[in-house]
């Protein structure tokens, strides 16, 4: 199948979306993303790559990271996760502290900023080098060894970053942080404050559409089983307090960060990432989740 | 596909869970059924059948009702439907009434209580006769005209169903109920009261797993995006509070009621239903969960 | 002391705030009423009576009458009252449902409307004619025998009263409402719609400024560490989410209800009452609390 | 009036509850404090002391400092604080992080945590040494120029004080903490941490009983009407979520700390203060409050 003109289609369509919703305020050096930005990449399991706009244009991943992490700490402690993190949407906005206040510290699953903190935390007992470990595991799976952090964008987060630290202080409170506050925040912001483009995304994703195995180096990372939860995790919780909208949309696992972009899988096929740096109420690029309903409404294919 | 040995091992496997959990106690009428009771069903598109146990008896379907009433309403209004219920999971109990009242009487999605019973409330402005509808819909998709209402479930639910008096009072204080009271919750706990087995419940839901038609007659029901969206809602909504796990676990689109029943679907293959009456915390079957797990693992088949 | 000219300077002040607020629109009785009406009342334990404005023109007392409830239940079954309702602030607005279910149906005090429905229950169950109990100790304690039931409000309120209906409900779904819904409304109704003036509200909470004791009869009606603690739960929650602010403004204890009126008590003097109809935001008279203040500040007296 | 009978027939009634409650754990230098100490201090207006007990032992004030905190900044920037804080009761835990979200940063009130970092940011913001003012504040008002900071207990809740560092940092996020958080941390902590015995306690609250005047010296602290406004701050909200509770039975304005001191004012009287470290599931001194209301009781002197 060619996607090419599905892309474009999907272009035109979005494009008036551009002028709407919001560019992330709180972190300065998001602010200054042009609006009009957007690219779209579709890389299948077949190693075909099909793009449109800017898709070969880094942005930072923010959020997106989380799946990276969960990769490596799934696979590092497995079902002894669950102790420390619960796996249920949790009906509140991304970084609220409410249900982690009557959930006594226990986040309600890894792909919200509380759970990430605590998977970063436990990265950092874990791991020697825990920046590295992440970073190896971006560039293996989507085959680009330049990848790298953007170290303004990191610099930025950590001077406005108030909830992230309250987020961590609050759960040292109920002994579910381990490590010092500053070294999870400092660990946490160099994940969040990966720069990656539309291509790399999809292809680092693919790995989750193929039974755990990297496609094109047939490296392992994950087993099948642990591929098909961490896309349940993805379709039940991945677009925050949307995620519920977006199942019913687009009907894909997904994966969504503040710096605009959005990733999906669709098992056994492809992967498919999108990149609109203006943001709905809800913190999803409004035009990477209009993007994505087209997709699977033109191409037919969705997980339902 | 021969699904009967894999039935067989499941049925080995959970029957040590049916002296744990609880028996629904708040329907008095419920609360009596033996614990050991188990049967599961397998309804293919291709018109095989196959079954386990106590498949062929009759148990209260309850909550899995409200997947009717979504086809139902979804068909009837579309999109307009969104205007009074969300499509979010809750990250609350399924009769919660806190959610409601931060958000001003609009329930979360339409598979939990307060959901259900304004679905209910649009049907007996939109229908003469509410009731015979939904049993239609019931009959005409599993193909089965003997299905019908437990009066004696009926009747116990109105003399103990407070929570569901307070839900519908409260959101008519919202004016998100527009009928009386009593009239709603009628008609609501008469669907939650209809009877079927395992068998004629995965056939019943056999048109969602193949684009809104039913196999059997070729009758349209609703068009294949309806279809999917009405999956993906159950995914994300469809088991409560357990949702999220119960994705991380099965993979599959289901609904869960207070009887025990669980019904899930497979997309373009099959529908699976099980019931086992003791319950879990969060409201759903234990053995049924578990049965669910074992079977997508043994089959290797999931929506991820 | 002659308070005369003290009123008289409360009036003046307090004119400007007719015209701010909201009539009480849920109850179609009450949203008729004209917003400059205005009247207030001190009624001295040495039997002097000063009044300004609209003090001899009945209103509804609505919740106010919570707190002849409370006397009644609090004389009657003492201590062991605090096992089904608490006597704490709530923190939340009147009508409430969210803490309720946190706190698994007992309310947090017996002044907002959840613990008067409790206390409404318990009148139910004591006594044989509830609605006359209430009547009765409002006629003997203002030495009115007039007073009586305004059957529109009731009617009114029986129509409109959702939300209470809800928490009724609610509570009997945690099994702290024993009586059939409908009978605690209705006495409930009843009890919020007694009609009343200013001179008769003063006069008839003077036993709490007096030790229990009626003044003008010498009468005992509860003890005097009895009308300490109803004088400390009107403290710190008589004007249900404004309780602070009052406190800190007025210092005295008091009851408000959504008809306009307040009442307030300075122990070993007086009582003093308001009414005017427009309400603020927490739902209790702007002039009402604003004289209330002007009253303390002027005359240099508050239980502070 | 003598007092000494009326302390000797308290301490023979509270002194079962010394082995019931918890010392405060989460504070490491405060949880080796013996559970046996018990001191109880009355200081009248006309300069009579009453003692028993250990009521010249020195302990950590805890919480008690917020009530020296909101006199020093409402003297200084007056009704302006409200924008910043509320004045009602919480309804919460005093840590808890839930209202604070649900409101936007802005703390409940002035007594609890929360609200008691706002304050302190503020003398950050308009003292050049925050630290030397209240201890300033506390020498005057008590006559004692000894009193100083337990450095041991400040150091120890730095370590263990993760609650109060994401307090801070969420009002942060919300722009309610202007200065750096750890600033405002290390001069609450010494707040916290100043150790005082119940005699010096008792006098040095003095002022709020005589409308602002220091009685021993004369001298002006704040206004009538500040004292005022204090106490009724103190009677709503000075003991965390057992403000009505204490209020019902002791009927004072008081503040309480998890050193296991309280202190109560009876204006134009004296002050009565109280040190036992076992603390009920408030986070108040067990035995102190029930010495409190056997005070009230015995003496039948209460502000209502």
């Amino acid at each position: 199948m060619n996607y090419d003109n599905i892309l474009k289609e999907i272009y035109t369509e979005v494009s008036p979306l551009f002028d709407k919703g919001e560019i992330a305020q709180y972190i300065p050096a998001l602010s200054t993303v042009p609006r009009n930005k957007f690219g779209m990449a579709v890389c299948t399991l077949d190693g075909e790559t099909y793009t449109i706009g800017d898709a070969y244009e880094q942005f930072s991943i923010q959020s997106i990271s989380k799946v990276y992490s969960l990769t490596l700490v799934f696979k590092l402690i497995g079902e002894r996760l669950w102790k420390r993190v619960g796996k249920e949407p949790s009906g509140n906005p991304f970084n609220s502290l409410v249900q982690l206040e009557y959930e006594k510290g226990i986040p309600r699953n890894p792909l919200i900023n509380a759970g990430s903190l605590v998977l970063t935390d436990i990265l950092l007992s874990e791991f020697q080098e825990p920046k590295k470990e992440i970073l190896n595991l971006v560039r293996k799976t989507s085959g680009n060894n330049a990848i790298n952090y953007d170290n303004a964008v990191i610099a930025s987060e950590k001077i406005t970053g108030h909830r992230n630290f309250a987020l961590a202080h609050f759960m040292q409170s109920f002994k579910n942080i381990l490590n010092p506050v500053d070294d999870v925040l400092d660990v946490y912001f160099h994940h969040c404050g990966i720069a990656m483009n539309c291509v790399d995304l999809a292809r680092s994703f693919l790995f989750l559409a193929n039974h755990g195995i990297i496609p094109d180096s047939g490296e392992y990372v994950i087993s099948k089983s642990e591929a098909k939860r961490i896309n349940a995790l993805m379709l039940t919780c991945g677009l925050y307090d949307e995620s519920g909208d977006f199942a019913f949309r687009a009907g894909l696992p997904g994966k969504s960060g503040v710096g605009g972009g959005i990733v999906a899988v669709l098992p056994e096929k492809l992967c498919v990432s999108v990149w609109g740096p203006s943001l709905g109420p809800a913190g999803n690029s409004l035009a990477g989740i209009a993007a994505l309903e087209h997709f699977t409404t033109l191409t037919g294919m969705s997980v339902f």
